[in-house]
């Protein structure tokens, strides 16, 4: 299986990770997304694993001569859509950094694309697979919480210095749909309702040089069934913090409430006394499971509708934060 | 020093805490806010204390006849307004729980009748002055955080078997008034910033036979300098929690992250390596506080110009999820 990958700045890393696992899969080539992108950290990671990939400098050639199975796409975040498109209508298989775009036309313009064709898309939520999310997702299908009432989901990162492309909408997107994202698949991933309304903030104040990039965000999510999400996004966790992210989530339901901390588990339900924190089922590679489906062994964990439907839930967040009013579903 | 208790419903208890600390105040009456609430806890929390104070019918009545320096007022939350109101007519100070109106109508007239009178009023913000909470205020107001950008609060309460007058928008005033207004204060409180707008949420379902009352909700303030707070409360926490309440805060600025969660503070900067938790001062009581304005001897932390403040974002916040749209202050 041939596997082409299309720029390097974003989380090229899940795909390598499940390329190490599968060698029945060989790296082709590799391409920037726009004129510009530096490549070589995802060629030599890839040179790394013994794969001996071509470079191109247009990846619509690499795509044309090289025909792979699949392509990764992981350029500047504002170029996803475009690129995608190319991938689409070449018939290749899409695994995608999220969010796949960053304008509402391009996403409808994707949606309408990939209903024509005929083969995957999966964007990178690959945080629902890590050994924390993905145990406390099935312990909440298994129902230790009852009926989900309140969600609380927050992303901390450390802002450090970014390159260029961050610090302009057209080429970053935005903080909530690039660094939200995760979070706002957290409330639809585990709820499994739909959204019907947000409201949203951001602040772009105290960004130290990174320009249009928004350093404090947070939304306010009502789903379906009286269902309320909040998100709360920043880039100011200090550089001495122990990690570079503090991922949280807080599911509140009618049984007890379950926590996502520190990459830990806790529960309280009225079944245990006091606070419990969960044995971790293992981690598990998004790439993987993204392979399993492209192979007809089974559907992804992230479908392409939930790709499409959280990044649509992204904008329509960032849209209330730049219009400051409530945006409807 | 007389001091007068008018209602048993809600947090009687800081001023029985305080005046077992202060062996010059008597309790000489109680009194219901209204017909048929009982006062026979506080009646015997203050017998307990050694004060032997007559029970009235009838508050006007006593007021009249004990003419008290102090009136605790803590009748049904929907009496607050018209019994201040009362008490503020006849020059007594007054030490009430919060919300003081769960009116907008109300409120104004309050303002109104305590800009023409000399005493003091308090709003019962006791937790204020929990150990931990104060701890992470004064580390706040010396700089270790920076400038907050972004606050996340937490009230998380058990449901249990609530009184009548809970059931009823008119005799409880609602959640976000209710458990919310503790929360709503500390981002006022802690930021020290004016409130700009809020869009909140609430929901009556799963309430367990508790007719109006709501046991989630949600609120997104923002305040002065594109500060944003969200305030997530519920009556879901489980009766086998080790406690009550699940109170927590937030505090991310420009040089670092505070947490007050578990009774305990948290703080990441730049000054420290990982995460530190901090010792906490020692608890103090807020009607020692409003004693030490009431007899000249300084501010109360609680202003009243505070009480009026936060009440008024409490009823905004619950206009907002009334009515599914942005209120601007």
């Amino acid at each position: 299986m041939k596997v082409v990958i299309i720029g390097g700045s974003g989380h090229y890393g899940y795909a390598l990770e499940g390329i190490k696992e599968d060698r029945n899969i060989s790296i082709t080539g590799i391409a920037p997304g726009s004129e510009g992108e530096d490549v070589n950290a995802v060629y030599q990671a890839a040179c790394n694993l013994g794969h001996a990939p071509r470079i191109f400098d247009d990846y619509r050639s690499m795509l044309d001569e090289q025909k792979p199975d699949i392509a990764v796409v992981d350029c500047f975040f504002g170029y996803h859509a475009e690129v995608i498109k190319q991938v689409l209508k070449r018939g290749i298989h899409v695994f995608v950094d999220k969010p796949v775009a960053i304008t509402f036309e391009e996403l409808e313009e994707l949606k309408e694309i990939y209903s024509k064709s005929d083969v995957y898309l999966a964007a990178m939520f690959g945080i629902r697979y890590s050994a924390h999310f993905m145990t406390a997702w099935r312990m909440v299908k298994e129902g230790v919480v009852g009926q989900i009432r309140l969600m609380n989901a927050q992303k901390s990162y450390k802002l450090g210095r970014r390159s260029g492309f961050y610090k302009s909408r057209s080429t970053y997107g935005g903080t909530i749909p690039w660094v939200g994202s995760h979070a706002i698949d957290w409330l639809y991933w585990f709820s499994g309702e739909k959204f019907v309304s947000v409201y949203a903030s951001h602040s772009t104040r105290y960004n130290q040089d990174h320009g249009e990039l928004e350093v404090s965000a947070l939304c306010h999510f009502t789903l379906s069934n009286e269902i309320f999400g909040s998100v709360s996004i920043d880039y100011l966790r200090p550089g001495e913090a122990p990690t570079h992210g503090d991922d949280r989530l807080r599911i509140v339901g009618t049984r007890g409430i379950l926590e996502v901390r520190n990459g830990k588990v806790f529960l309280i339900n009225d079944e245990i006394d006091g606070i419990r924190e969960v044995p971790l089922l293992s981690e598990q590679n998004i790439f993987l499971d993204f392979l399993k489906q492209v192979r007809g062994q089974g559907n992804c964990l992230v479908s392409a509708e939930d790709s499409f439907y959280v990044t649509e839930a992204c904008l329509k967040a960032r849209q209330s934060a730049d219009e400051k009013k409530v945006i409807w579903f």
